[in-house]
């Protein structure tokens, strides 16, 4: 098992060896994307699975037994962050194929359809839309909403969907009805460290933490840095720049008045016209505030809002708060929870009943189908990064429960 | 001379109207730069000087009457920060030409030579590199230091004045031994508002306070906003966020400390990976910091070192502070204080002795040649922005502080 992972995570990631300085960069509906889409359909195709793409690019590879039975799925998807690892991702398509790779190896003989789905630009670190794919299968992708945000070199999602082969006049086609599935089910890397330090094998998320994202504009004057007198300022950045150290100790004081988990970040700054000779006129902060508790996002983000008035009462700037995102918190389902932990002990692993604090194209399908989402350990809990690493033995440990739960679901039909 | 200045302050900005809500860009060495020095050069020729183009793309307007009489020189720059105004520059080029027309409409008749320069390539915004047609001029250019540096496209310096129709080999020939001028003045908007506070109407600038700037690189470790609990991370920006507000805190401390003024701005920032999802993994600060009196930068910059190095302990993250740029202020020529502070009041106007707090083309000039440098006021201070602003009657008293400079300094030649 572990050679057949390693030479197929090679082959999803388009090298011959995981080590690099700087990492994978397959950014959504790119070529780069498209080329590891062809690296699993080849792998599926040697397996004898049935291909087939759909509106919005995501690959289906289904072992069909019975056109009447139901459809079990599994999935994840292979497209990147911008000099990301090469297991956020991949790690769910591969185990999602090495599962089926060792029912068929075992000669067994399900009752149901299964099928490992490989989605369409989960990322956002592109567009800032993520999981377009299978927003676009669960039939929540607004079309108009997203279809003319661009990426930074103003190329838009429409014009870059088209570049990739499809239509985006019929991209919501791809939204699949309640029936065509029974249920779903995504593995990845859990990017924390919670399963090891719990020493368990196998981390089972209860509910996905979606973001409340801010972005925060502050206006002041840009004017020299040579002739303005400090006394004569309106100086944007030197007005906003205690926000930053605000969201950490209020996240911090947060964390201490409560069980629940909650992490915020100020993640972006853009700079106007960011020139060594001109003060700062205009500065963007993106805030990123998340928690399964949906209540102690909305009270940080109340604090934000408190602090940003304070500082443009004492500091004649204005301040603006547009929220870019505001997503309740997602709870996967209680029954698929309780059977991949019983799959798990039954390999003789050791499940850990946890929360995820970052989205995941599961969070989009449990929308429609009783979903779950397991979590296998990452080093350090690493990711988003050219260090991100998980071991062949937790890609195989993942495959593993992966079967189990699988032989399990499509045992029987009646 | 109000209708001629309006007309001809037009041609130089390339417009129509002065009033653009985006303001005039002409970056350095850039078509729209060279198409500028294209209406230098029709406006000269119009008043029946000679033209000369050098070797680093400064143009020359000289009214020649003796080649064996010294030469009397007056100029400034018609380039543009991104989006800037339309006197920052332009102002000196236009009053030195309006000085030269007033002497010649009086038929005037110098015993010495006089010329405008037009300079190639004063703001630093497009290659983060100022001045570079006047440094080539005093002979302080050093070409291999630069010419691999590079703007935000990527474009090097060397390709874009070999663009701009110039050979990047020979661009150190422009310079011009001494004897090739007697004396320069430059003229330009003050850019704050002593000359209007002290009820003044022209500046007579005593010394430049050329910056200290400093880059500060603060690395962390990028990892994801969602799954890094807050106890667990190492945030770049979080961590050098206070580094923001303590330039300034100590930049007014010094300024309660000393009589000489200080300035210092963090004005630029650079985020990595600057993504939503992604805690900041590197930031790199531009902090610019300017006083006439040396020794107040060199506190601050000790102040700001003690400062990161205090980040780094507490912070674990990796602090470094590159000195980008450590200039001594520059002192203009007393003479020639005294004689644009005669002039002035000899035509019933008031001047003002002062600092300039921004670099101009003078500096390098004084490196070499007797120089003087005189400000007109500007509206609010505001430079480097779409609503930097000086009225004709003001472009006018400076043509004419010009014009009986000139004519005293090339009256007489024995």
């Amino acid at each position: 098992m572990h050679d057949w992972l390693n030479q197929h995570l090679l082959q999803l990631n388009l090298t011959e060896e995981m080590d690099y300085v700087n990492g994978f960069t397959r950014l959504s509906y790119t070529e780069e994307e498209k080329q590891s889409h062809q690296a699993f359909i080849k792998i599926a195709e040697e397996l004898g699975l049935h291909i087939h793409t759909d509106q919005a690019g995501n690959v289906w590879a289904t072992w069909k037994v019975d056109d009447e039975a139901p459809t079990v799925a599994v999935g994840s998807h292979v497209d990147t962050v911008s000099s990301g690892g090469g297991y956020d991702g991949v790690a769910g398509v591969l185990t999602g194929l090495a599962a089926i790779k060792i029912l068929k190896d075992q000669e067994f003989q399900p009752a149901k359809n299964m099928t490992v789905i490989c989605f369409a630009s989960e990322e956002s670190s592109r567009f800032g839309v993520s999981t377009i794919g299978s927003k676009a299968v669960s039939g929540i992708l607004n079309k108009k909403e997203v279809e003319d945000v661009t990426d930074v070199d103003g190329m838009s999602i429409k014009e870059s969907v088209e570049a990739f082969g499809l239509s985006w006049e019929s991209i919501e086609q791809a939204e699949q009805p309640d029936k065509a599935l029974e249920s779903f089910i995504e593995l990845h890397i859990e990017q924390g460290t919670q399963i090891e330090n719990n020493e368990a094998d196998i981390g089972i998320v209860r509910g996905v933490a979606c973001p409340i994202r801010l972005q925060v504009t502050a206006s002041g004057m840009a004017n020299h840095t040579g002739t303005t007198p400090m006394t004569n300022r309106a100086d944007a950045f030197a007005a906003i720049a205690p926000l930053i150290t605000f969201v950490e100790e209020q996240a911090n004081e947060i964390n201490r008045e409560h069980t629940t988990p909650l992490v915020a970040t100020v993640s972006t700054v853009q700079l106007h016209p960011n020139a060594m000779n001109v003060i700062p006129g205009e500065v963007v902060l993106g805030i990123d505030i998340r928690s399964v508790e949906d209540s102690l996002k909305e009270e940080l983000a109340a604090r934000i809002q408190a602090f940003c008035q304070k500082i443009e009462e004492d500091r004649g700037v204005n301040v603006d708060i547009h929220t870019l995102v505001n997503n309740e918190s997602v709870f996967l389902n209680p029954a698929i929870h309780e059977k991949l932990t019983n799959v798990t002990e039954s390999l003789n692993l050791k499940p850990f009943t946890m929360d995820s604090g970052a989205g995941h194209d599961v969070m989009n399908m449990a929308q429609k189908w009783p979903s779950g989402l397991i979590f296998i350990p990452c080093q350090e809990g690493i990711s988003h990064h050219p260090k991100e690493f998980a071991t062949l033995e937790d890609l195989s440990k993942g495959s593993h429960v992966i079967a189990e739960y699988l032989r399990e679901e499509t045992r029987r039909w009646e």
